[in-house]
């Protein structure tokens, strides 16, 4: 059922990128980040002419039955609260994708609330909740894969090139520090973090929570097993978004610690994913550059932020349109008879 | 004839601004460096509720003697070179100009051309270049007060409230260096870098040049004298351009080295000014960091670019939005019916 993601690379392609981006009107490397976006976007859509067309993001929102254990800073009714706000546009990720031009989607992927009939809701419950990761694995392997079919069929409608993720689940930056810690063997401790707001005490005690629940499940240890164990319906949805995205050679906008989490995942199943991703931002979430680092990747911004929604991946994308807009739009030394230069 | 600058500080604005960042639906802080900015952009329009009008952006350009130093990787002709790209739209600050809806001025400040009759070009020459300062000041006082007048000009007919600086000139990071030099007592090695594509043999010729000239140049202390013994047409206009916008309460998005150095005079005239300021990026040229650190401020990007024109400007204003839009239209916890933190 599965097509694979396929590699970018392409050694041809690649110099004709570089020799694109080089005769441009500009010192040599000039344009930093962005002709590394450049030149990966190019890579993306396999030409030296890249065009973005009707980005998206979708916001994935679900529920943590490892809130129990007193893990976050805000009760559970603000996942639902928060996707009343999405839907009424009233939110930091609806004023930056506006902004943006981005075109939204909002995802029940398993919130603890009955939404009702609702036009701009995407209603792709798998169940009211995870079950509490503290006592048994958040969802079973049938769940996972019902999770993971759902993001998949939300990506097969859309009509663009560029696909932001965002997420809404009180709770999900625990279930993401124990996907993290799973897949990477950083220890709990460096992967734990304040998320909406935890005291020191408040995060030492997520910390042992995940401690325990780890130790627990110690067994699980393959990505999609350790997704189910611990991970969210929400996170799981991102995770088959991302595979169905990147089959499609589409860009993809990471935002932060969760949605990476999410991409973790995806990436120890199909490495090749990595090349179509645009690390967003390097979140305030103390795990997040962490994170980013056992994948080896860069981020374009450091702007502090650990609000999720897909905020980041918004606030990313005047970047990518800078870089595709650049390497599409300036003049070469040629065209515009500017001098190279003259000493080395 | 200078009206001097007022600090944005109002105490009581201060606690309105932060009290409506902290009441929208976000975790406290969450939008990290966009709250910073949105609290600043208040207080310079004194309101929580801030409108950004018109932003546009300024390129200077001017030609200094001290290229006969051979301290360029480019010839001087790139200077008018790339004057005509900027007026034929194929630079890289046209490309972010329009793609973020920014007004464009580029103004001969000084280049070494005649470019004839231009309807586009603000033709504002105080000479066909600077002379080289490591053989005489490279202004006059009266150069430099007619350079400082003209910014001031230009920015009295300007309708909106967001101002942005560029600059273009082929030896300029020269000029910028000394001229930091002069104001920071920061050690020549530590101002100078690779401009626009030295090599490292070319970096420690062009640190000795400096090294010579602050000698030959030792009296010259006050902002002002520096301006005009080592700083450039294209540096000394912004200089004024910068007084007059900060007096007219405007945003000023200050670029990367050269401006920075602009900007440095107008602070040792007038601290206030950097109330104004947003510090769109940090430059990859080596003494940026260092002179962003002696300003004691923060940038907004870190993107390793190195071109100058106004190009971080242009790429920061999106940030800039983002900051305004999230406090005019984000909910608040009350308004969205979104519970507040409930653990501490």
């Amino acid at each position: 059922m599965m097509a694979s993601i396929s590699t970018t690379k392409n050694t041809d392609l690649d110099a004709a990128l570089t020799a694109a981006i080089n005769n441009k009107t500009k010192p040599l490397g000039s344009l930093g980040r962005l002709e590394q976006l450049a030149a990966q976007i190019g890579m993306i859509q396999q030409t030296v002419a890249p065009v973005l067309k009707s980005p998206a993001i979708i916001v994935f929102a679900g529920d943590h039955g490892v809130v129990a254990e007193g893990i976050s800073a805000f009760p559970q009714d603000v996942t639902w609260q928060m996707v009343e706000n999405f839907l009424a546009g009233g939110a930091a990720i609806n004023v930056f994708a506006r902004q943006n031009g981005i075109e939204l989607h909002i995802v029940d992927a398993g919130v603890n609330h009955d939404f009702g009939q609702r036009d701009v809701l995407h209603q792709r419950k798998v169940a009211p909740g995870t079950r509490n990761f503290a006592k048994e694995p958040a969802m079973s392997a049938a769940q996972c894969q019902v999770a993971l079919q759902h993001g998949r069929d939300l990506v097969s409608v859309l009509k663009g090139n560029v696909l932001g993720f965002g997420e809404m689940g009180i709770g999900n930056t625990t279930a993401a520090a124990a996907v993290m810690h799973k897949l990477t063997s950083v220890q709990v401790a460096d992967c734990v973090g304040a998320g909406t707001g935890l005291t020191t005490a408040g995060i030492l005690h997520k910390q042992k929570v995940i401690e325990a629940a780890v130790n627990l499940h110690s067994e699980v240890g393959a990505p999609l097993d350790v997704l189910a164990c611990f991970g969210g319906f929400e996170i799981a949805m991102m995770v088959g978004a991302m595979l169905a995205a990147a089959e499609r050679r589409m860009v993809l906008l990471i935002d932060g610690f969760i949605v990476t989490s999410a991409l973790l995942v995806a990436a120890r199943m199909e490495p090749a994913i990595l090349d179509y991703c645009v690390f967003s931002h390097q979140s305030d979430e103390s795990g997040h550059a962490r994170m980013l680092k056992e994948l080896d990747v860069n981020p374009v911004l450091q702007l502090d932020l650990r609000l999720g929604e897909g905020t980041g991946a918004a606030l990313v994308y005047p970047m990518v349109q800078a870089a595709v807009n650049f390497l599409n739009q300036m003049a070469t030394f040629g065209t515009a008879q500017v001098s190279e230069k003259s000493v080395d």
